[in-house]
């Protein structure tokens, strides 16, 4: 059986502003000083998936910047975001007209610190799906997080239940119970599965696919798709999901201060740069490409300095940023979002 | 009577790293926006002082950068620095040469908010000197500043006596007293009567002049010269010395934090940069020349950006630059400095 991938690249990544910006967003920044994130992924299914059965999916703001970080890899530009469905159900048809018969499904933006451990996991769950489930990746969880959803193994590998972004009180049973895994938005599975699936839950945009195998334009087909998440419509309704544990130093790098995830410590705290001076400054992220940073008596701050615009924040106000960005919006400096 | 101006541009300035470097010291760089200081000095002088007359006394180091912002003046380089008197000997000796009669000594690194203000003090100055005396300007304070230098008037405009950097609890009595104004390097004299003054107190000094006037090669002579301060050797002996008040917006900009004096105040702090956006900031200072700034949650700090530099340290931490550029010359980074 042929593998495919399909990438998901269209997110937008306002919380890596100044870096990330509408043209180029979080999965084609290079957060960390060795490559971008997308360029990152792509590299990870070498050995695994052909480069003519790589599909990138993305927005056209970002379209110029995506494919810069592309290699061989096909990108595909969605008429319009819709959410992952469309995106995935797209990407999937592409895929196996390409010849695909398994296709992996990954977010272009985050981090692996242990590709191996991914690869090893992949391979289990390309078995998996072989045999017809929908399989998606169970990230082993390090912290009591609200802002994911967690997944319920239950017996024999399937999922017992998705549990979306739970209270505090609930993530902490999660965590502390050790059984309940990160949903990372990892799937793998068979073509013909997923379109089984979706004619089962998304008819709409099964009909869809199958009109894009009649001859019709992707535009029409587009605004015929649901609109909607494949966790929502699809993997919390299916009877066939399985989860494959992972255990990866993975992270999503959701804001700069989880740049402590993925970058050696230092007693000023992360970050990239050319030359670091630091005098009585601790817990920092600093983002300076190609700079010297001298950092005096500073503690919990983000830096970040990009050729047109530098960022000072505090650490705490990380969430802000949108703040910034729509004031920004609204005088008239969409130049700089 | 032709009046000359003795520039003096020879000063370190690594207070304002990293935007001054040993090439590019503080009255070389544009701390307002609004041209650099010894610029601004110079343009001071138009309709006063003809070019030909104005003498700019600089070090070897940053050369350079004061020819760069000279002018139609003449840049005169020391061979060492010796401190002010010889600079001031040399440079009233060469403006001599070219015709002067009557001299005005202007520190280059010192911002003038109200320049009509200081012109009509030169011009004051001017007709005190002519009778003989050697004329110091003596700024009006605005605070019980320990570290500048006070004059306390006597009779006549004469002055009774020059106090060095004194205590807190004396300066806040001269302070409160409104009658003692600062020393700021500002002299103007007669060539005769300051060759003479320099005849009774320096002759070392007076005779490296002579010296000059028999053709005696520059380095030879200036090695001869007394390395002291003008204060000291000459102002502070003299028998005829006067003083002329000048309450004009004066600052020495002695360091980032002293832009406040200088530039309008805005919610965030002051300084240059292209654009500012801020939420939640205050009491800050900023220098980063044609980028967008954002300050997020950010207080007290000093933020300076410069092509291969970047700062970031509290505002009560600005005189620890000097333990930064230490350390970048102790790591091999002199080329920061």
């Amino acid at each position: 059986m042929k593998l495919g991938a399909v990438i998901l690249a269209g997110g937008r990544g306002t919380r890596f502003w100044p870096l990330s910006r509408r043209i180029r967003p979080k999965q084609v920044i290079d957060l960390t000083g060795a490559g971008t994130l997308l360029a990152q992924t792509l590299a990870r299914l070498d050995g695994r998936v052909e480069p003519e059965l790589r599909l990138v999916v993305t927005g056209p703001d970002m379209e110029a910047a995506v494919r810069a970080e592309s290699g061989g890899a096909t990108v595909v530009v969605e008429p319009s975001a819709r959410n992952t469905l469309p995106a995935i159900a797209w990407g999937v048809w592409e895929a196996a007209r390409r010849g695909a018969d398994i296709v992996l499904v990954l977010p272009s933006d985050h981090h692996i610190a242990r590709p191996e451990a991914l690869g090893a996991a992949l391979d289990e769950a390309v078995r998996v799906a072989a045999s017809g489930a929908l399989v998606t990746l169970g990230i082993k969880p390090t912290r009591a997080e609200t802002g994911f959803g967690w997944i319920e193994p239950g017996a024999d590998g399937r999922v017992a239940r998705f549990i979306e972004k739970p209270p505090q009180a609930v993530a902490n049973e999660l965590f502390s119970g050790g059984k309940h895994l990160w949903n990372a938005g990892m799937f793998v599975f068979r073509v013909d599965s997923f379109r089984a699936a979706l004619a089962a839950h998304s008819p709409a945009t099964a009909g869809a696919l199958a009109a894009l195998d009649a001859g019709m334009a992707l535009a029409e087909a587009w605004s015929a798709t649901d609109a909607t998440s494949i966790d929502y419509a699809v993997m919390e309704r299916h009877n066939r999901v399985s989860v494959v544990p992972l255990d990866c130093g993975w992270s999503d790098v959701g804001s700069w201060p989880a740049l402590d995830e993925v970058l050696p410590a230092a007693p000023w705290g992360a970050g990239v740069c050319k030359e670091m001076v630091e005098l009585n400054s601790a817990g920092n992220l600093v983002h300076a490409e190609g700079k010297l940073v001298a950092l005096v008596g500073i503690s919990d701050l983000i830096v970040v300095d990009t050729p047109d615009a530098l960022l000072v924040a505090r650490r705490e106000d990380a969430q802000r940023l949108r703040e910034v960005i729509a004031a920004l919006d609204a005088r008239g400096l969409a130049r700089y979002t």
